[in-house]
């Protein structure tokens, strides 16, 4: 199942399965396409094809049940209590989300902070910021899976390079750099800039 | 030809415009869709098909002129010198976007923030925060056109509202809420617990 899962189809399943949360906690028992489609702002086309994907039918005229659907996609997105992640980049991005409270919110701990000048930094931050060399040792040691990667573009591969070959799997990106990694590395941007630069077209 | 260029569309050519900047500046003249797929992480028959929409050929066997592929690309995406933004939500992630110096660099001038309680906030900050009530008499005084939501979600929709009714025309949305725009309101939602949440399905 897992590797027939496209990454676009598991990132919709994870906003459904957003969706679904919301409806449980205000008590809605099921839903139809067209309302779960219109709540996470895709097409009702899309939220079937998507969910009989993974094995998973509503029933004509009821919709969804929220509770056994909700629970049916966590178990496939297998999300895990706790996930370690770690930070490489502490400039003013990466400052930021070391402040930012929403990682946390839905289980995962930024645990360290890698950057190439650490000295001084440790107090303006919640976590250890701790020196480049001392990170092919600390993803070892704590068998890090995941990390948000918050660099310049120029050394941002060779940083993937080395996070990858010491276990990094999945690899939240800032920087404006298009990584090259393994197919079994998953990788997704976030430009910011770009975000903010492709919108200005619609303007007027 | 607006109209007729998806939002999807217009952040790829976005993408490519950044690429062939890069290329530009080190001096290489041409390029072929293969290697521009590659630097820009899609697949060359996408490009292709990008370019022909945008009524831009490359020559057989000789690729695409980088500089001229550049300034129509730059002419089609009329991305002004400089814009100016508002962000909504001086918390901590906003807080992180507004000493996040990668906006200014591309064209984008962050003049002020608003926040519920802006009292005191001012000494850490590059711009005023002013109060949420004065943010309407700001929108049409500066004539703003792009704004960048860092609100929870209960509030986003209807400070979103408030936006479109001054005249905003382009929203990124950082807030966990698919927010409902009018047609001719462009909104690009950067949801980073969920970019972090689908990764976590690809960890073994």
């Amino acid at each position: 199942m897992k590797e027939g899962i496209s990454k676009k189809t598991v990132y919709r399943l994870t906003v459904y399965n957003r969706c679904l949360r919301r409806l449980a906690d205000e008590g809605v028992p099921t839903i139809s396409s067209e309302s779960l489609a219109r709540f996470a702002g895709v097409k009702p086309t899309q939220i079937r094809k998507d969910l009989s994907c993974c094995g998973t039918l509503g029933k004509r005229g009821h919709g969804y049940e929220v509770k056994a659907l909700r629970s049916h996609l966590t178990d496939l997105l297998h999300k895990s209590d706790f996930q370690p992640v770690v930070l490489i980049g502490a400039g003013n991005l990466g400052a930021a989300l070391l402040k930012y409270d929403g990682f946390e919110r839905e289980g995962f701990m930024i645990i360290a902070a890698f950057d190439l000048k650490p000295e001084g930094r440790g107090e303006d931050f919640p976590v250890p910021v701790l020196a480049m060399r001392a990170l092919p040792a600390f993803l070892r040691e704590h068998e890090i899976k995941m990390a948000i990667l918050c660099v310049p573009g120029a050394p941002a591969q060779q940083i993937c390079d080395h996070l990858v070959e010491c276990g990094v799997q999945a690899i939240l990106n800032f920087s404006p750099r298009i990584l090259r990694v393994p197919p079994d590395v998953a990788v997704n941007n976030v430009n910011l800039a770009i975000e903010l630069e492709s919108l200005s077209y619609f303007v007027r």
